[in-house]
């Protein structure tokens, strides 16, 4: 792709010239909207977007017993997704638990066995980071379906999402329990009726975890654990345990159900990757992404998408419109935060033609986003998680914009 | 106050011991809870807080025909103010715009009046940058009671939030626009029935403002404008026009109603300070704040608040625990950003006895908060607009806080 198909002036453009621009006073318009002519509604005492708004939601997707439920990320901008928005994976639906009754207990290998209610957690110290959140189990489609889906990024990539989580750092309850020499692992339980259960080794926890207590300013959501979940930046979803009420400290794993079973990885060579944590460096394309359409081709239109890395901060994004045979790379948008989304964009003039739009990450460890074929290699065919190879989108003549594999 | 009033170890914090501390899989608690028993509800499309978060909402207050509508920041943690808790301010109520109906109006002193509708704007390159919001009125209730009203800090301050804002740079549609050499001024109009007007000084807007599109990941609430408002980071609130449809280039203010009366502020001397646009640094604590009551004084407390500046970076934090007889400099929390909230802590032992909390803001150019004393000297005693004085919390043997003069 040559330098020069990105490079034009804001004349090009072609905003639409007002018929009558007198100076002055007078209206531009015929009339004036209704909008100024008749007073406006009542405001709500907890807000809500506006009603124009209203197919801009998550859907359900059963799978297997689980809810599903994929943030619309072709709608977002900016870096924070709105809670209402997150992405939420159910084992067995949403317990409505109340403060009052709940608790977080720690034992195992401790000197002294805690019991922290809310009214004693929220006096510690607590902490806000901006991280994203992605599921083990994001973009299984495109890993395990033969064809590219038709569908919107949010369908085929929306398991991933990014606020401000703020709580008391899981290292100031541990210490205070006085953790064993022996303990090496923690198994974090949830309370809910699926008793969610992950085992997670001591030491990250010690220097990353918290629980999580509020999500852009505001106490969590039911959906994402409300009164607590257990929050790791970076890691796979399910071990950011939900509804958190006990944290026994062991010298190994349990070996629960779903770290045995789904969220275990098989190769291509026959092993198996177990606790295989981190979600690595991704980014897809927001707009334009599946099942857009790209408005007229004179002038620009902007590629935006999202990176992210469960190693680090993002260093670079690459973009191709032209099926990787050429790349360029794109602007990266401040603030670039730890293992939370960033924002690229690229200006690109379309020329409305057939086009295949690709991007790229690289984090600052140097790892970068593997081709599709790249990621079937390593894992067994029936492989689903931890997916992160280049999302791919074709361009059609009519503008129209579609998953594809590349 | 002595620094030792600030040490201690994470074994005084005193998380109950659990009776039952036995190794090993048994519950701790006598039975699972309820939870853990019966599968859970439904999700949401659009997520929801939890029903056991309901009284956390915005409370209206009616003031002189305008609703005012302030957030809860007693219940914020983080800097993200959760979009359905922002504060709003209506001169005529909220109205209901459809993106169809609505465009952009460019006019006045350019080479060529332009028109933006929604379809074409979204096509443009946007930013997206994290920055507070701050009603030119907020904390008037401090400003012009005689004595300290006995409130939340949300009902004595809760007219500032802070949101991450998208939208396409005012410069861009400008420049397209082609501003002649005459102008110095752009008049922005919203299209609710007030007929929101300001006046806004041309070099200013070029360099900072946006059409901001978006809030925290989604498109504007009704409440902030939608489709579409001027955002002018660190400007007093009302500048920043909801439902924003004409913007006139010109080389003179308008001398609108709001901008001529309401947002202009009488000093002390007899003077009348016009066009005071950006909000100075300010803090406020929120945990402890008005209307809690401390836990038992066994153990740490931390107390935590929020800074912020419409001149730019938080550099500093000064907070006293003795009504301003000795000050201690708080903990700033990364990110800090410019002209947004910034999050301070501190830990603090309470004794059991009466105190007095204050903090005290200082931004990247030295400038500090005054105290109310102060603050008073120097606008007349009817002004109430830029009130940034010291808020102070008396705390009673009992616990209890309250909003104090000092």
């Amino acid at each position: 792709m040559p330098r020069r198909a990105f490079l034009g002036t804001a004349i090009a453009w072609g905003a639409g010239s007002v018929a009558a621009s007198a100076r002055g006073g007078e209206p531009l318009a015929a009339r004036l909207p209704d909008a100024m002519t008749t007073p406006g509604g009542a405001d709500l005492p907890y807000g809500q977007p506006s009603v124009q708004e209203r197919k801009v939601v998550r859907h359900e997707h059963q799978d297997a017993g689980f809810s599903v439920w994929r943030s619309p990320l072709e709608n977002q901008r900016g870096i924070i997704t709105p809670s209402g928005l997150h992405f939420a994976v159910h084992h067995s639906g949403v317990p409505d638990i109340a403060e009052s009754g709940h608790a977080l207990m720690i034992h195992g290998l401790v000197t002294q066995a805690l019991r922290f209610d809310l009214e004693r957690l929220k006096r510690y110290p607590m902490v806000s980071r901006i991280h994203f959140l992605e599921c083990a189990g994001n973009s299984a489609a495109n890993a395990l379906s033969p064809f590219a889906l038709n569908q919107t990024l949010g369908e085929l990539a929306g398991e991933v999402s990014c606020s401000e989580w703020t709580g008391v750092p899981l290292s100031y309850l541990l210490q205070e329990a006085g953790v064993k020499d022996s303990a090496r692992w923690v198994v974090a339980e949830g309370a809910d009726a699926a008793s969610h259960t992950r085992s997670l080794p001591l030491d990250a926890l010690l220097k990353d975890a918290m629980v999580a207590l509020y999500q852009n300013g505001e106490r969590l959501r039911p959906s994402q654990g409300y009164p607590m979940r257990l929050f790791m930046p970076g890691w796979e979803g399910n071990v950011n345990v939900k509804w958190l009420h006990r944290l026994e400290v062991t010298d190994a794993p349990a070996y629960s159900k779903d770290e045995s079973g789904l969220y275990t990885q098989a190769l291509a060579d026959g092993r198996i990757e177990r606790f295989a944590f981190p979600m690595d460096v991704k980014s897809v394309i927001t707009h334009p992404s599946g099942l857009q359409t790209l408005p007229d081709p004179k002038g620009f239109f902007e590629i935006a998408g999202l990176a992210w890395s469960g190693h680090g901060r993002i260093a670079r994004v690459d973009v191709s419109v032209d099926g990787g045979a050429s790349w360029v790379t794109a602007k990266l948008h401040d603030p670039v935060l730890d293992r939370a989304f960033t924002r690229f964009t690229l200006p690109w003039r379309w020329q409305g033609r057939k086009a295949t739009l690709m991007s790229r990450a690289t984090d600052e460890h140097g790892r970068v986003q593997p081709l599709r074929s790249e990621w079937k290699r390593r894992y067994a065919m029936h492989s689903f998680n931890h997916y992160n190879a280049v999302q791919s989108w074709r361009v059609g003549t009519d503008g129209r914009v579609e998953n594809a594999y590349v």
